[in-house]
């Protein structure tokens, strides 16, 4: 068995944001050396790993040789040279999770058709090759508005998903490969942090639930346990099993569900590393989804996914009409709150939208952490000082 | 009121040891810019922070010259130059815990007979200034065998402490400043963390408890909460908040305590910054004691002090025997365990009764937790691969 802790073994990752940042801990924790690469000298990585590298991402060379310099290579992002990682499995490196599973999830397009090949529930669509064609889709009646369109390609945080009504929104889209979905009426959306290692163990974080603002259709709150019947639950854990096991994914996967108006769950799309939807569980549960990615691709035994409290999210986004320096606005305010713990990444520049940090809540009763979650919600501002 | 956060404002950390890598997963968290000071360029501390630099915590010019940098100065460790800390502080720049507060605490006999001013229980004891004055003490019956011998200066880690049963014992001790301490017949061993801010905002954490091995005497779990009556408790907890209040202290201390046969509280020492009693914390509590510290220092509010579950911690030291390129043997066994979390604080070599690292066990269920303890504490072992 490799030995791991302060030893010489090298843990690779590519990309350097606030993922990466949040591994760091887990990596510093054990005393795991790291190597990161990302574009920007400025990443929330830069410290805290043994060796930063600048370098492009989607670079076949930067990629390939920033993979031999160490003994297993992650990712945090899914942006990045695919056939770098291809050859690299070739000459015996270990990449996890796999260029092959990479591969089936990068594209949006090729993850749904897995899903229907696997038979995994999941709301009807059909795929595009570029934007003449989803044209002549509309216009021949193949596909029924209103539908969601999706990039296949680089889609990230909301970006490349969009809500298609009338024939006049085809305009403002890139002309890209795409998919076409049918509009799920949801009665919740719901995800699920499955955590597979090299060996097959498996486990599953209790659902979580995305609770949306009334008016203002965005995500509001992640919330754990997610406030559904017990046998919703139990169907949505045994499809995001599947899911992984699918895929033979080695690490975290995050996967995003509908639970629709009768009941059924259809899984919305995957997030192959540690995820949004499952940062409440560094402050929450028994091990964060960080550590678990950590110990399922060193194939070392896997934590208890259980919760200690209930735990709420809050994202910290840049507010509207500030750009530049970052100022968080009444966060004393917000830390004088039981419970409340805020994360901030580290981008020094803030612009609205601009995902700065999140904020954990968590409580022995979900009902109170709820409470302070929207009291959180109306004190932060992310501005900046100019 | 100063913005910390992805900001410019600069956190100085005397020390670069266990306790300052903890507060760095703190610092990066709130993104909080840090300077650190240590000897030993392979200090734990070494990377996450913004600037290491190396240099002798002892020295005058060294520890001026560091401060003058930063814009708040801390430490991890009391061993600092004091004279520095007075310096900086007369010249306007902030030292929390104040150099004046070090100076009552860095000195055991100063500290005893702090306690003594302040109507604080403690254990009777009498200063020397030498050996040749602590033998005359005995010989002329001014104390009597047997006593707890402890050096004023320089002690940790249970070094600098010793219990001197007979006259021959006093051979192999060191000529310096101590005291002679009333052995105490005690039935626990407590410690309570307190932490207090700039402000003067006080909160203490649930009183934990120091199990011994039955036959070696040394301490072996840390259990919060200790498993005593509510009424020693809030004695326990009362006597803590006055030794914070008494110090003036600003930060996290450690108030370690004896609870007597007739169930007195006698304060035995304190340390003024996170300690070994309070690392529990990371994993059970709302607000671990880093945090806490960094909140205090900053004049931010602190945090809930509450616990979300049961903790238990457990030392791991170098074995017996091993000296060398550690290895943490059965590691992997630990982690299969639920609510086991190890914490490698990144020294390469080993040695005999070296502090490589803790592992801390939380579980609803205390008897549960204490159980899973006992396993850790059967498995994991800390040895050399040579």
């Amino acid at each position: 068995m490799t030995n791991f802790f302060s030893s010489n073994f090298k843990l690779g990752i590519l990309g350097g944001g606030q993922l990466g940042k949040m591994m760091l801990y887990e990596t510093r924790k054990y005393d795991i050396r790291t190597h990161v690469l990302d574009p920007n000298l400025d990443a929330p990585c830069k410290i805290a790993c043994d060796h930063f590298q600048q370098g492009n991402l989607m670079d076949y060379e930067t990629v390939y040789n920033f993979g031999k310099k160490v003994d297993i290579l992650t990712f945090e992002i899914e942006t990045v040279n695919l056939q770098a990682l291809v050859q690299l499995e070739k000459e015996g490196k270990k990449v996890y999770p796999s260029a092959k599973t990479l591969e089936k999830i990068q594209n949006k397009g090729r993850q749904k058709l897995f899903y229907q090949e696997h038979k995994i529930p999941t709301a009807a669509f059909t795929r595009f090759s570029n934007k003449a064609h989803l044209t002549e889709g509309i216009t021949s009646n193949k596909i029924k508005l209103p539908f969601v369109w999706k990039s296949t390609q680089g889609g990230y945080d909301g970006k490349g998903v969009t809500v298609v009504k009338y024939g006049a929104d085809l305009v403002k889209l890139p002309d890209t490969e795409c998919i076409a979905e049918s509009l799920i009426d949801f009665k919740n959306e719901l995800a699920v942090i499955v955590v597979r290692n090299v060996s097959g163990e498996i486990k599953t974080y209790p659902v979580v639930e995305m609770e949306f603002h009334p008016e203002a259709n965005q995500v509001e709150y992640v919330i754990c346990p997610a406030r559904i019947e017990e046998k919703i639950a139990r169907k949505a854990v045994e499809i995001a099993e599947k899911v992984s096991q699918a895929f033979e994914h080695v690490g975290v996967l995050a996967v995003e569900m509908f639970q629709t108006q009768d009941d059924q769950i259809l899984v919305n799309e995957v997030a192959p590393r540690p995820h949004n939807s499952g940062h409440y569980s560094i402050e929450a549960s028994y091990t964060n989804q960080f550590e678990q990615h950590i110990r399922a691709i060193l194939n070392l035994p896997l934590g208890a996914t259980e919760s200690k409290v209930a735990g709420i999210m809050v994202n910290l986004v840049g507010a509207e009409g500030y750009t530049g320096d970052v100022v968080y606005q009444n966060i004393e305010d917000i830390m004088k709150m039981k419970g409340v713990t805020p994360h901030i990444y580290g981008k020094k520049q803030t612009r609205p939208f601009r995902k700065m940090g999140h904020v954990t809540i968590v409580h022995q009763d979900i009902d109170k952490a709820r409470e302070i979650a929207q009291k959180v919600k109306n004190t932060i501002k992310v501005i900046s000082n100019t």
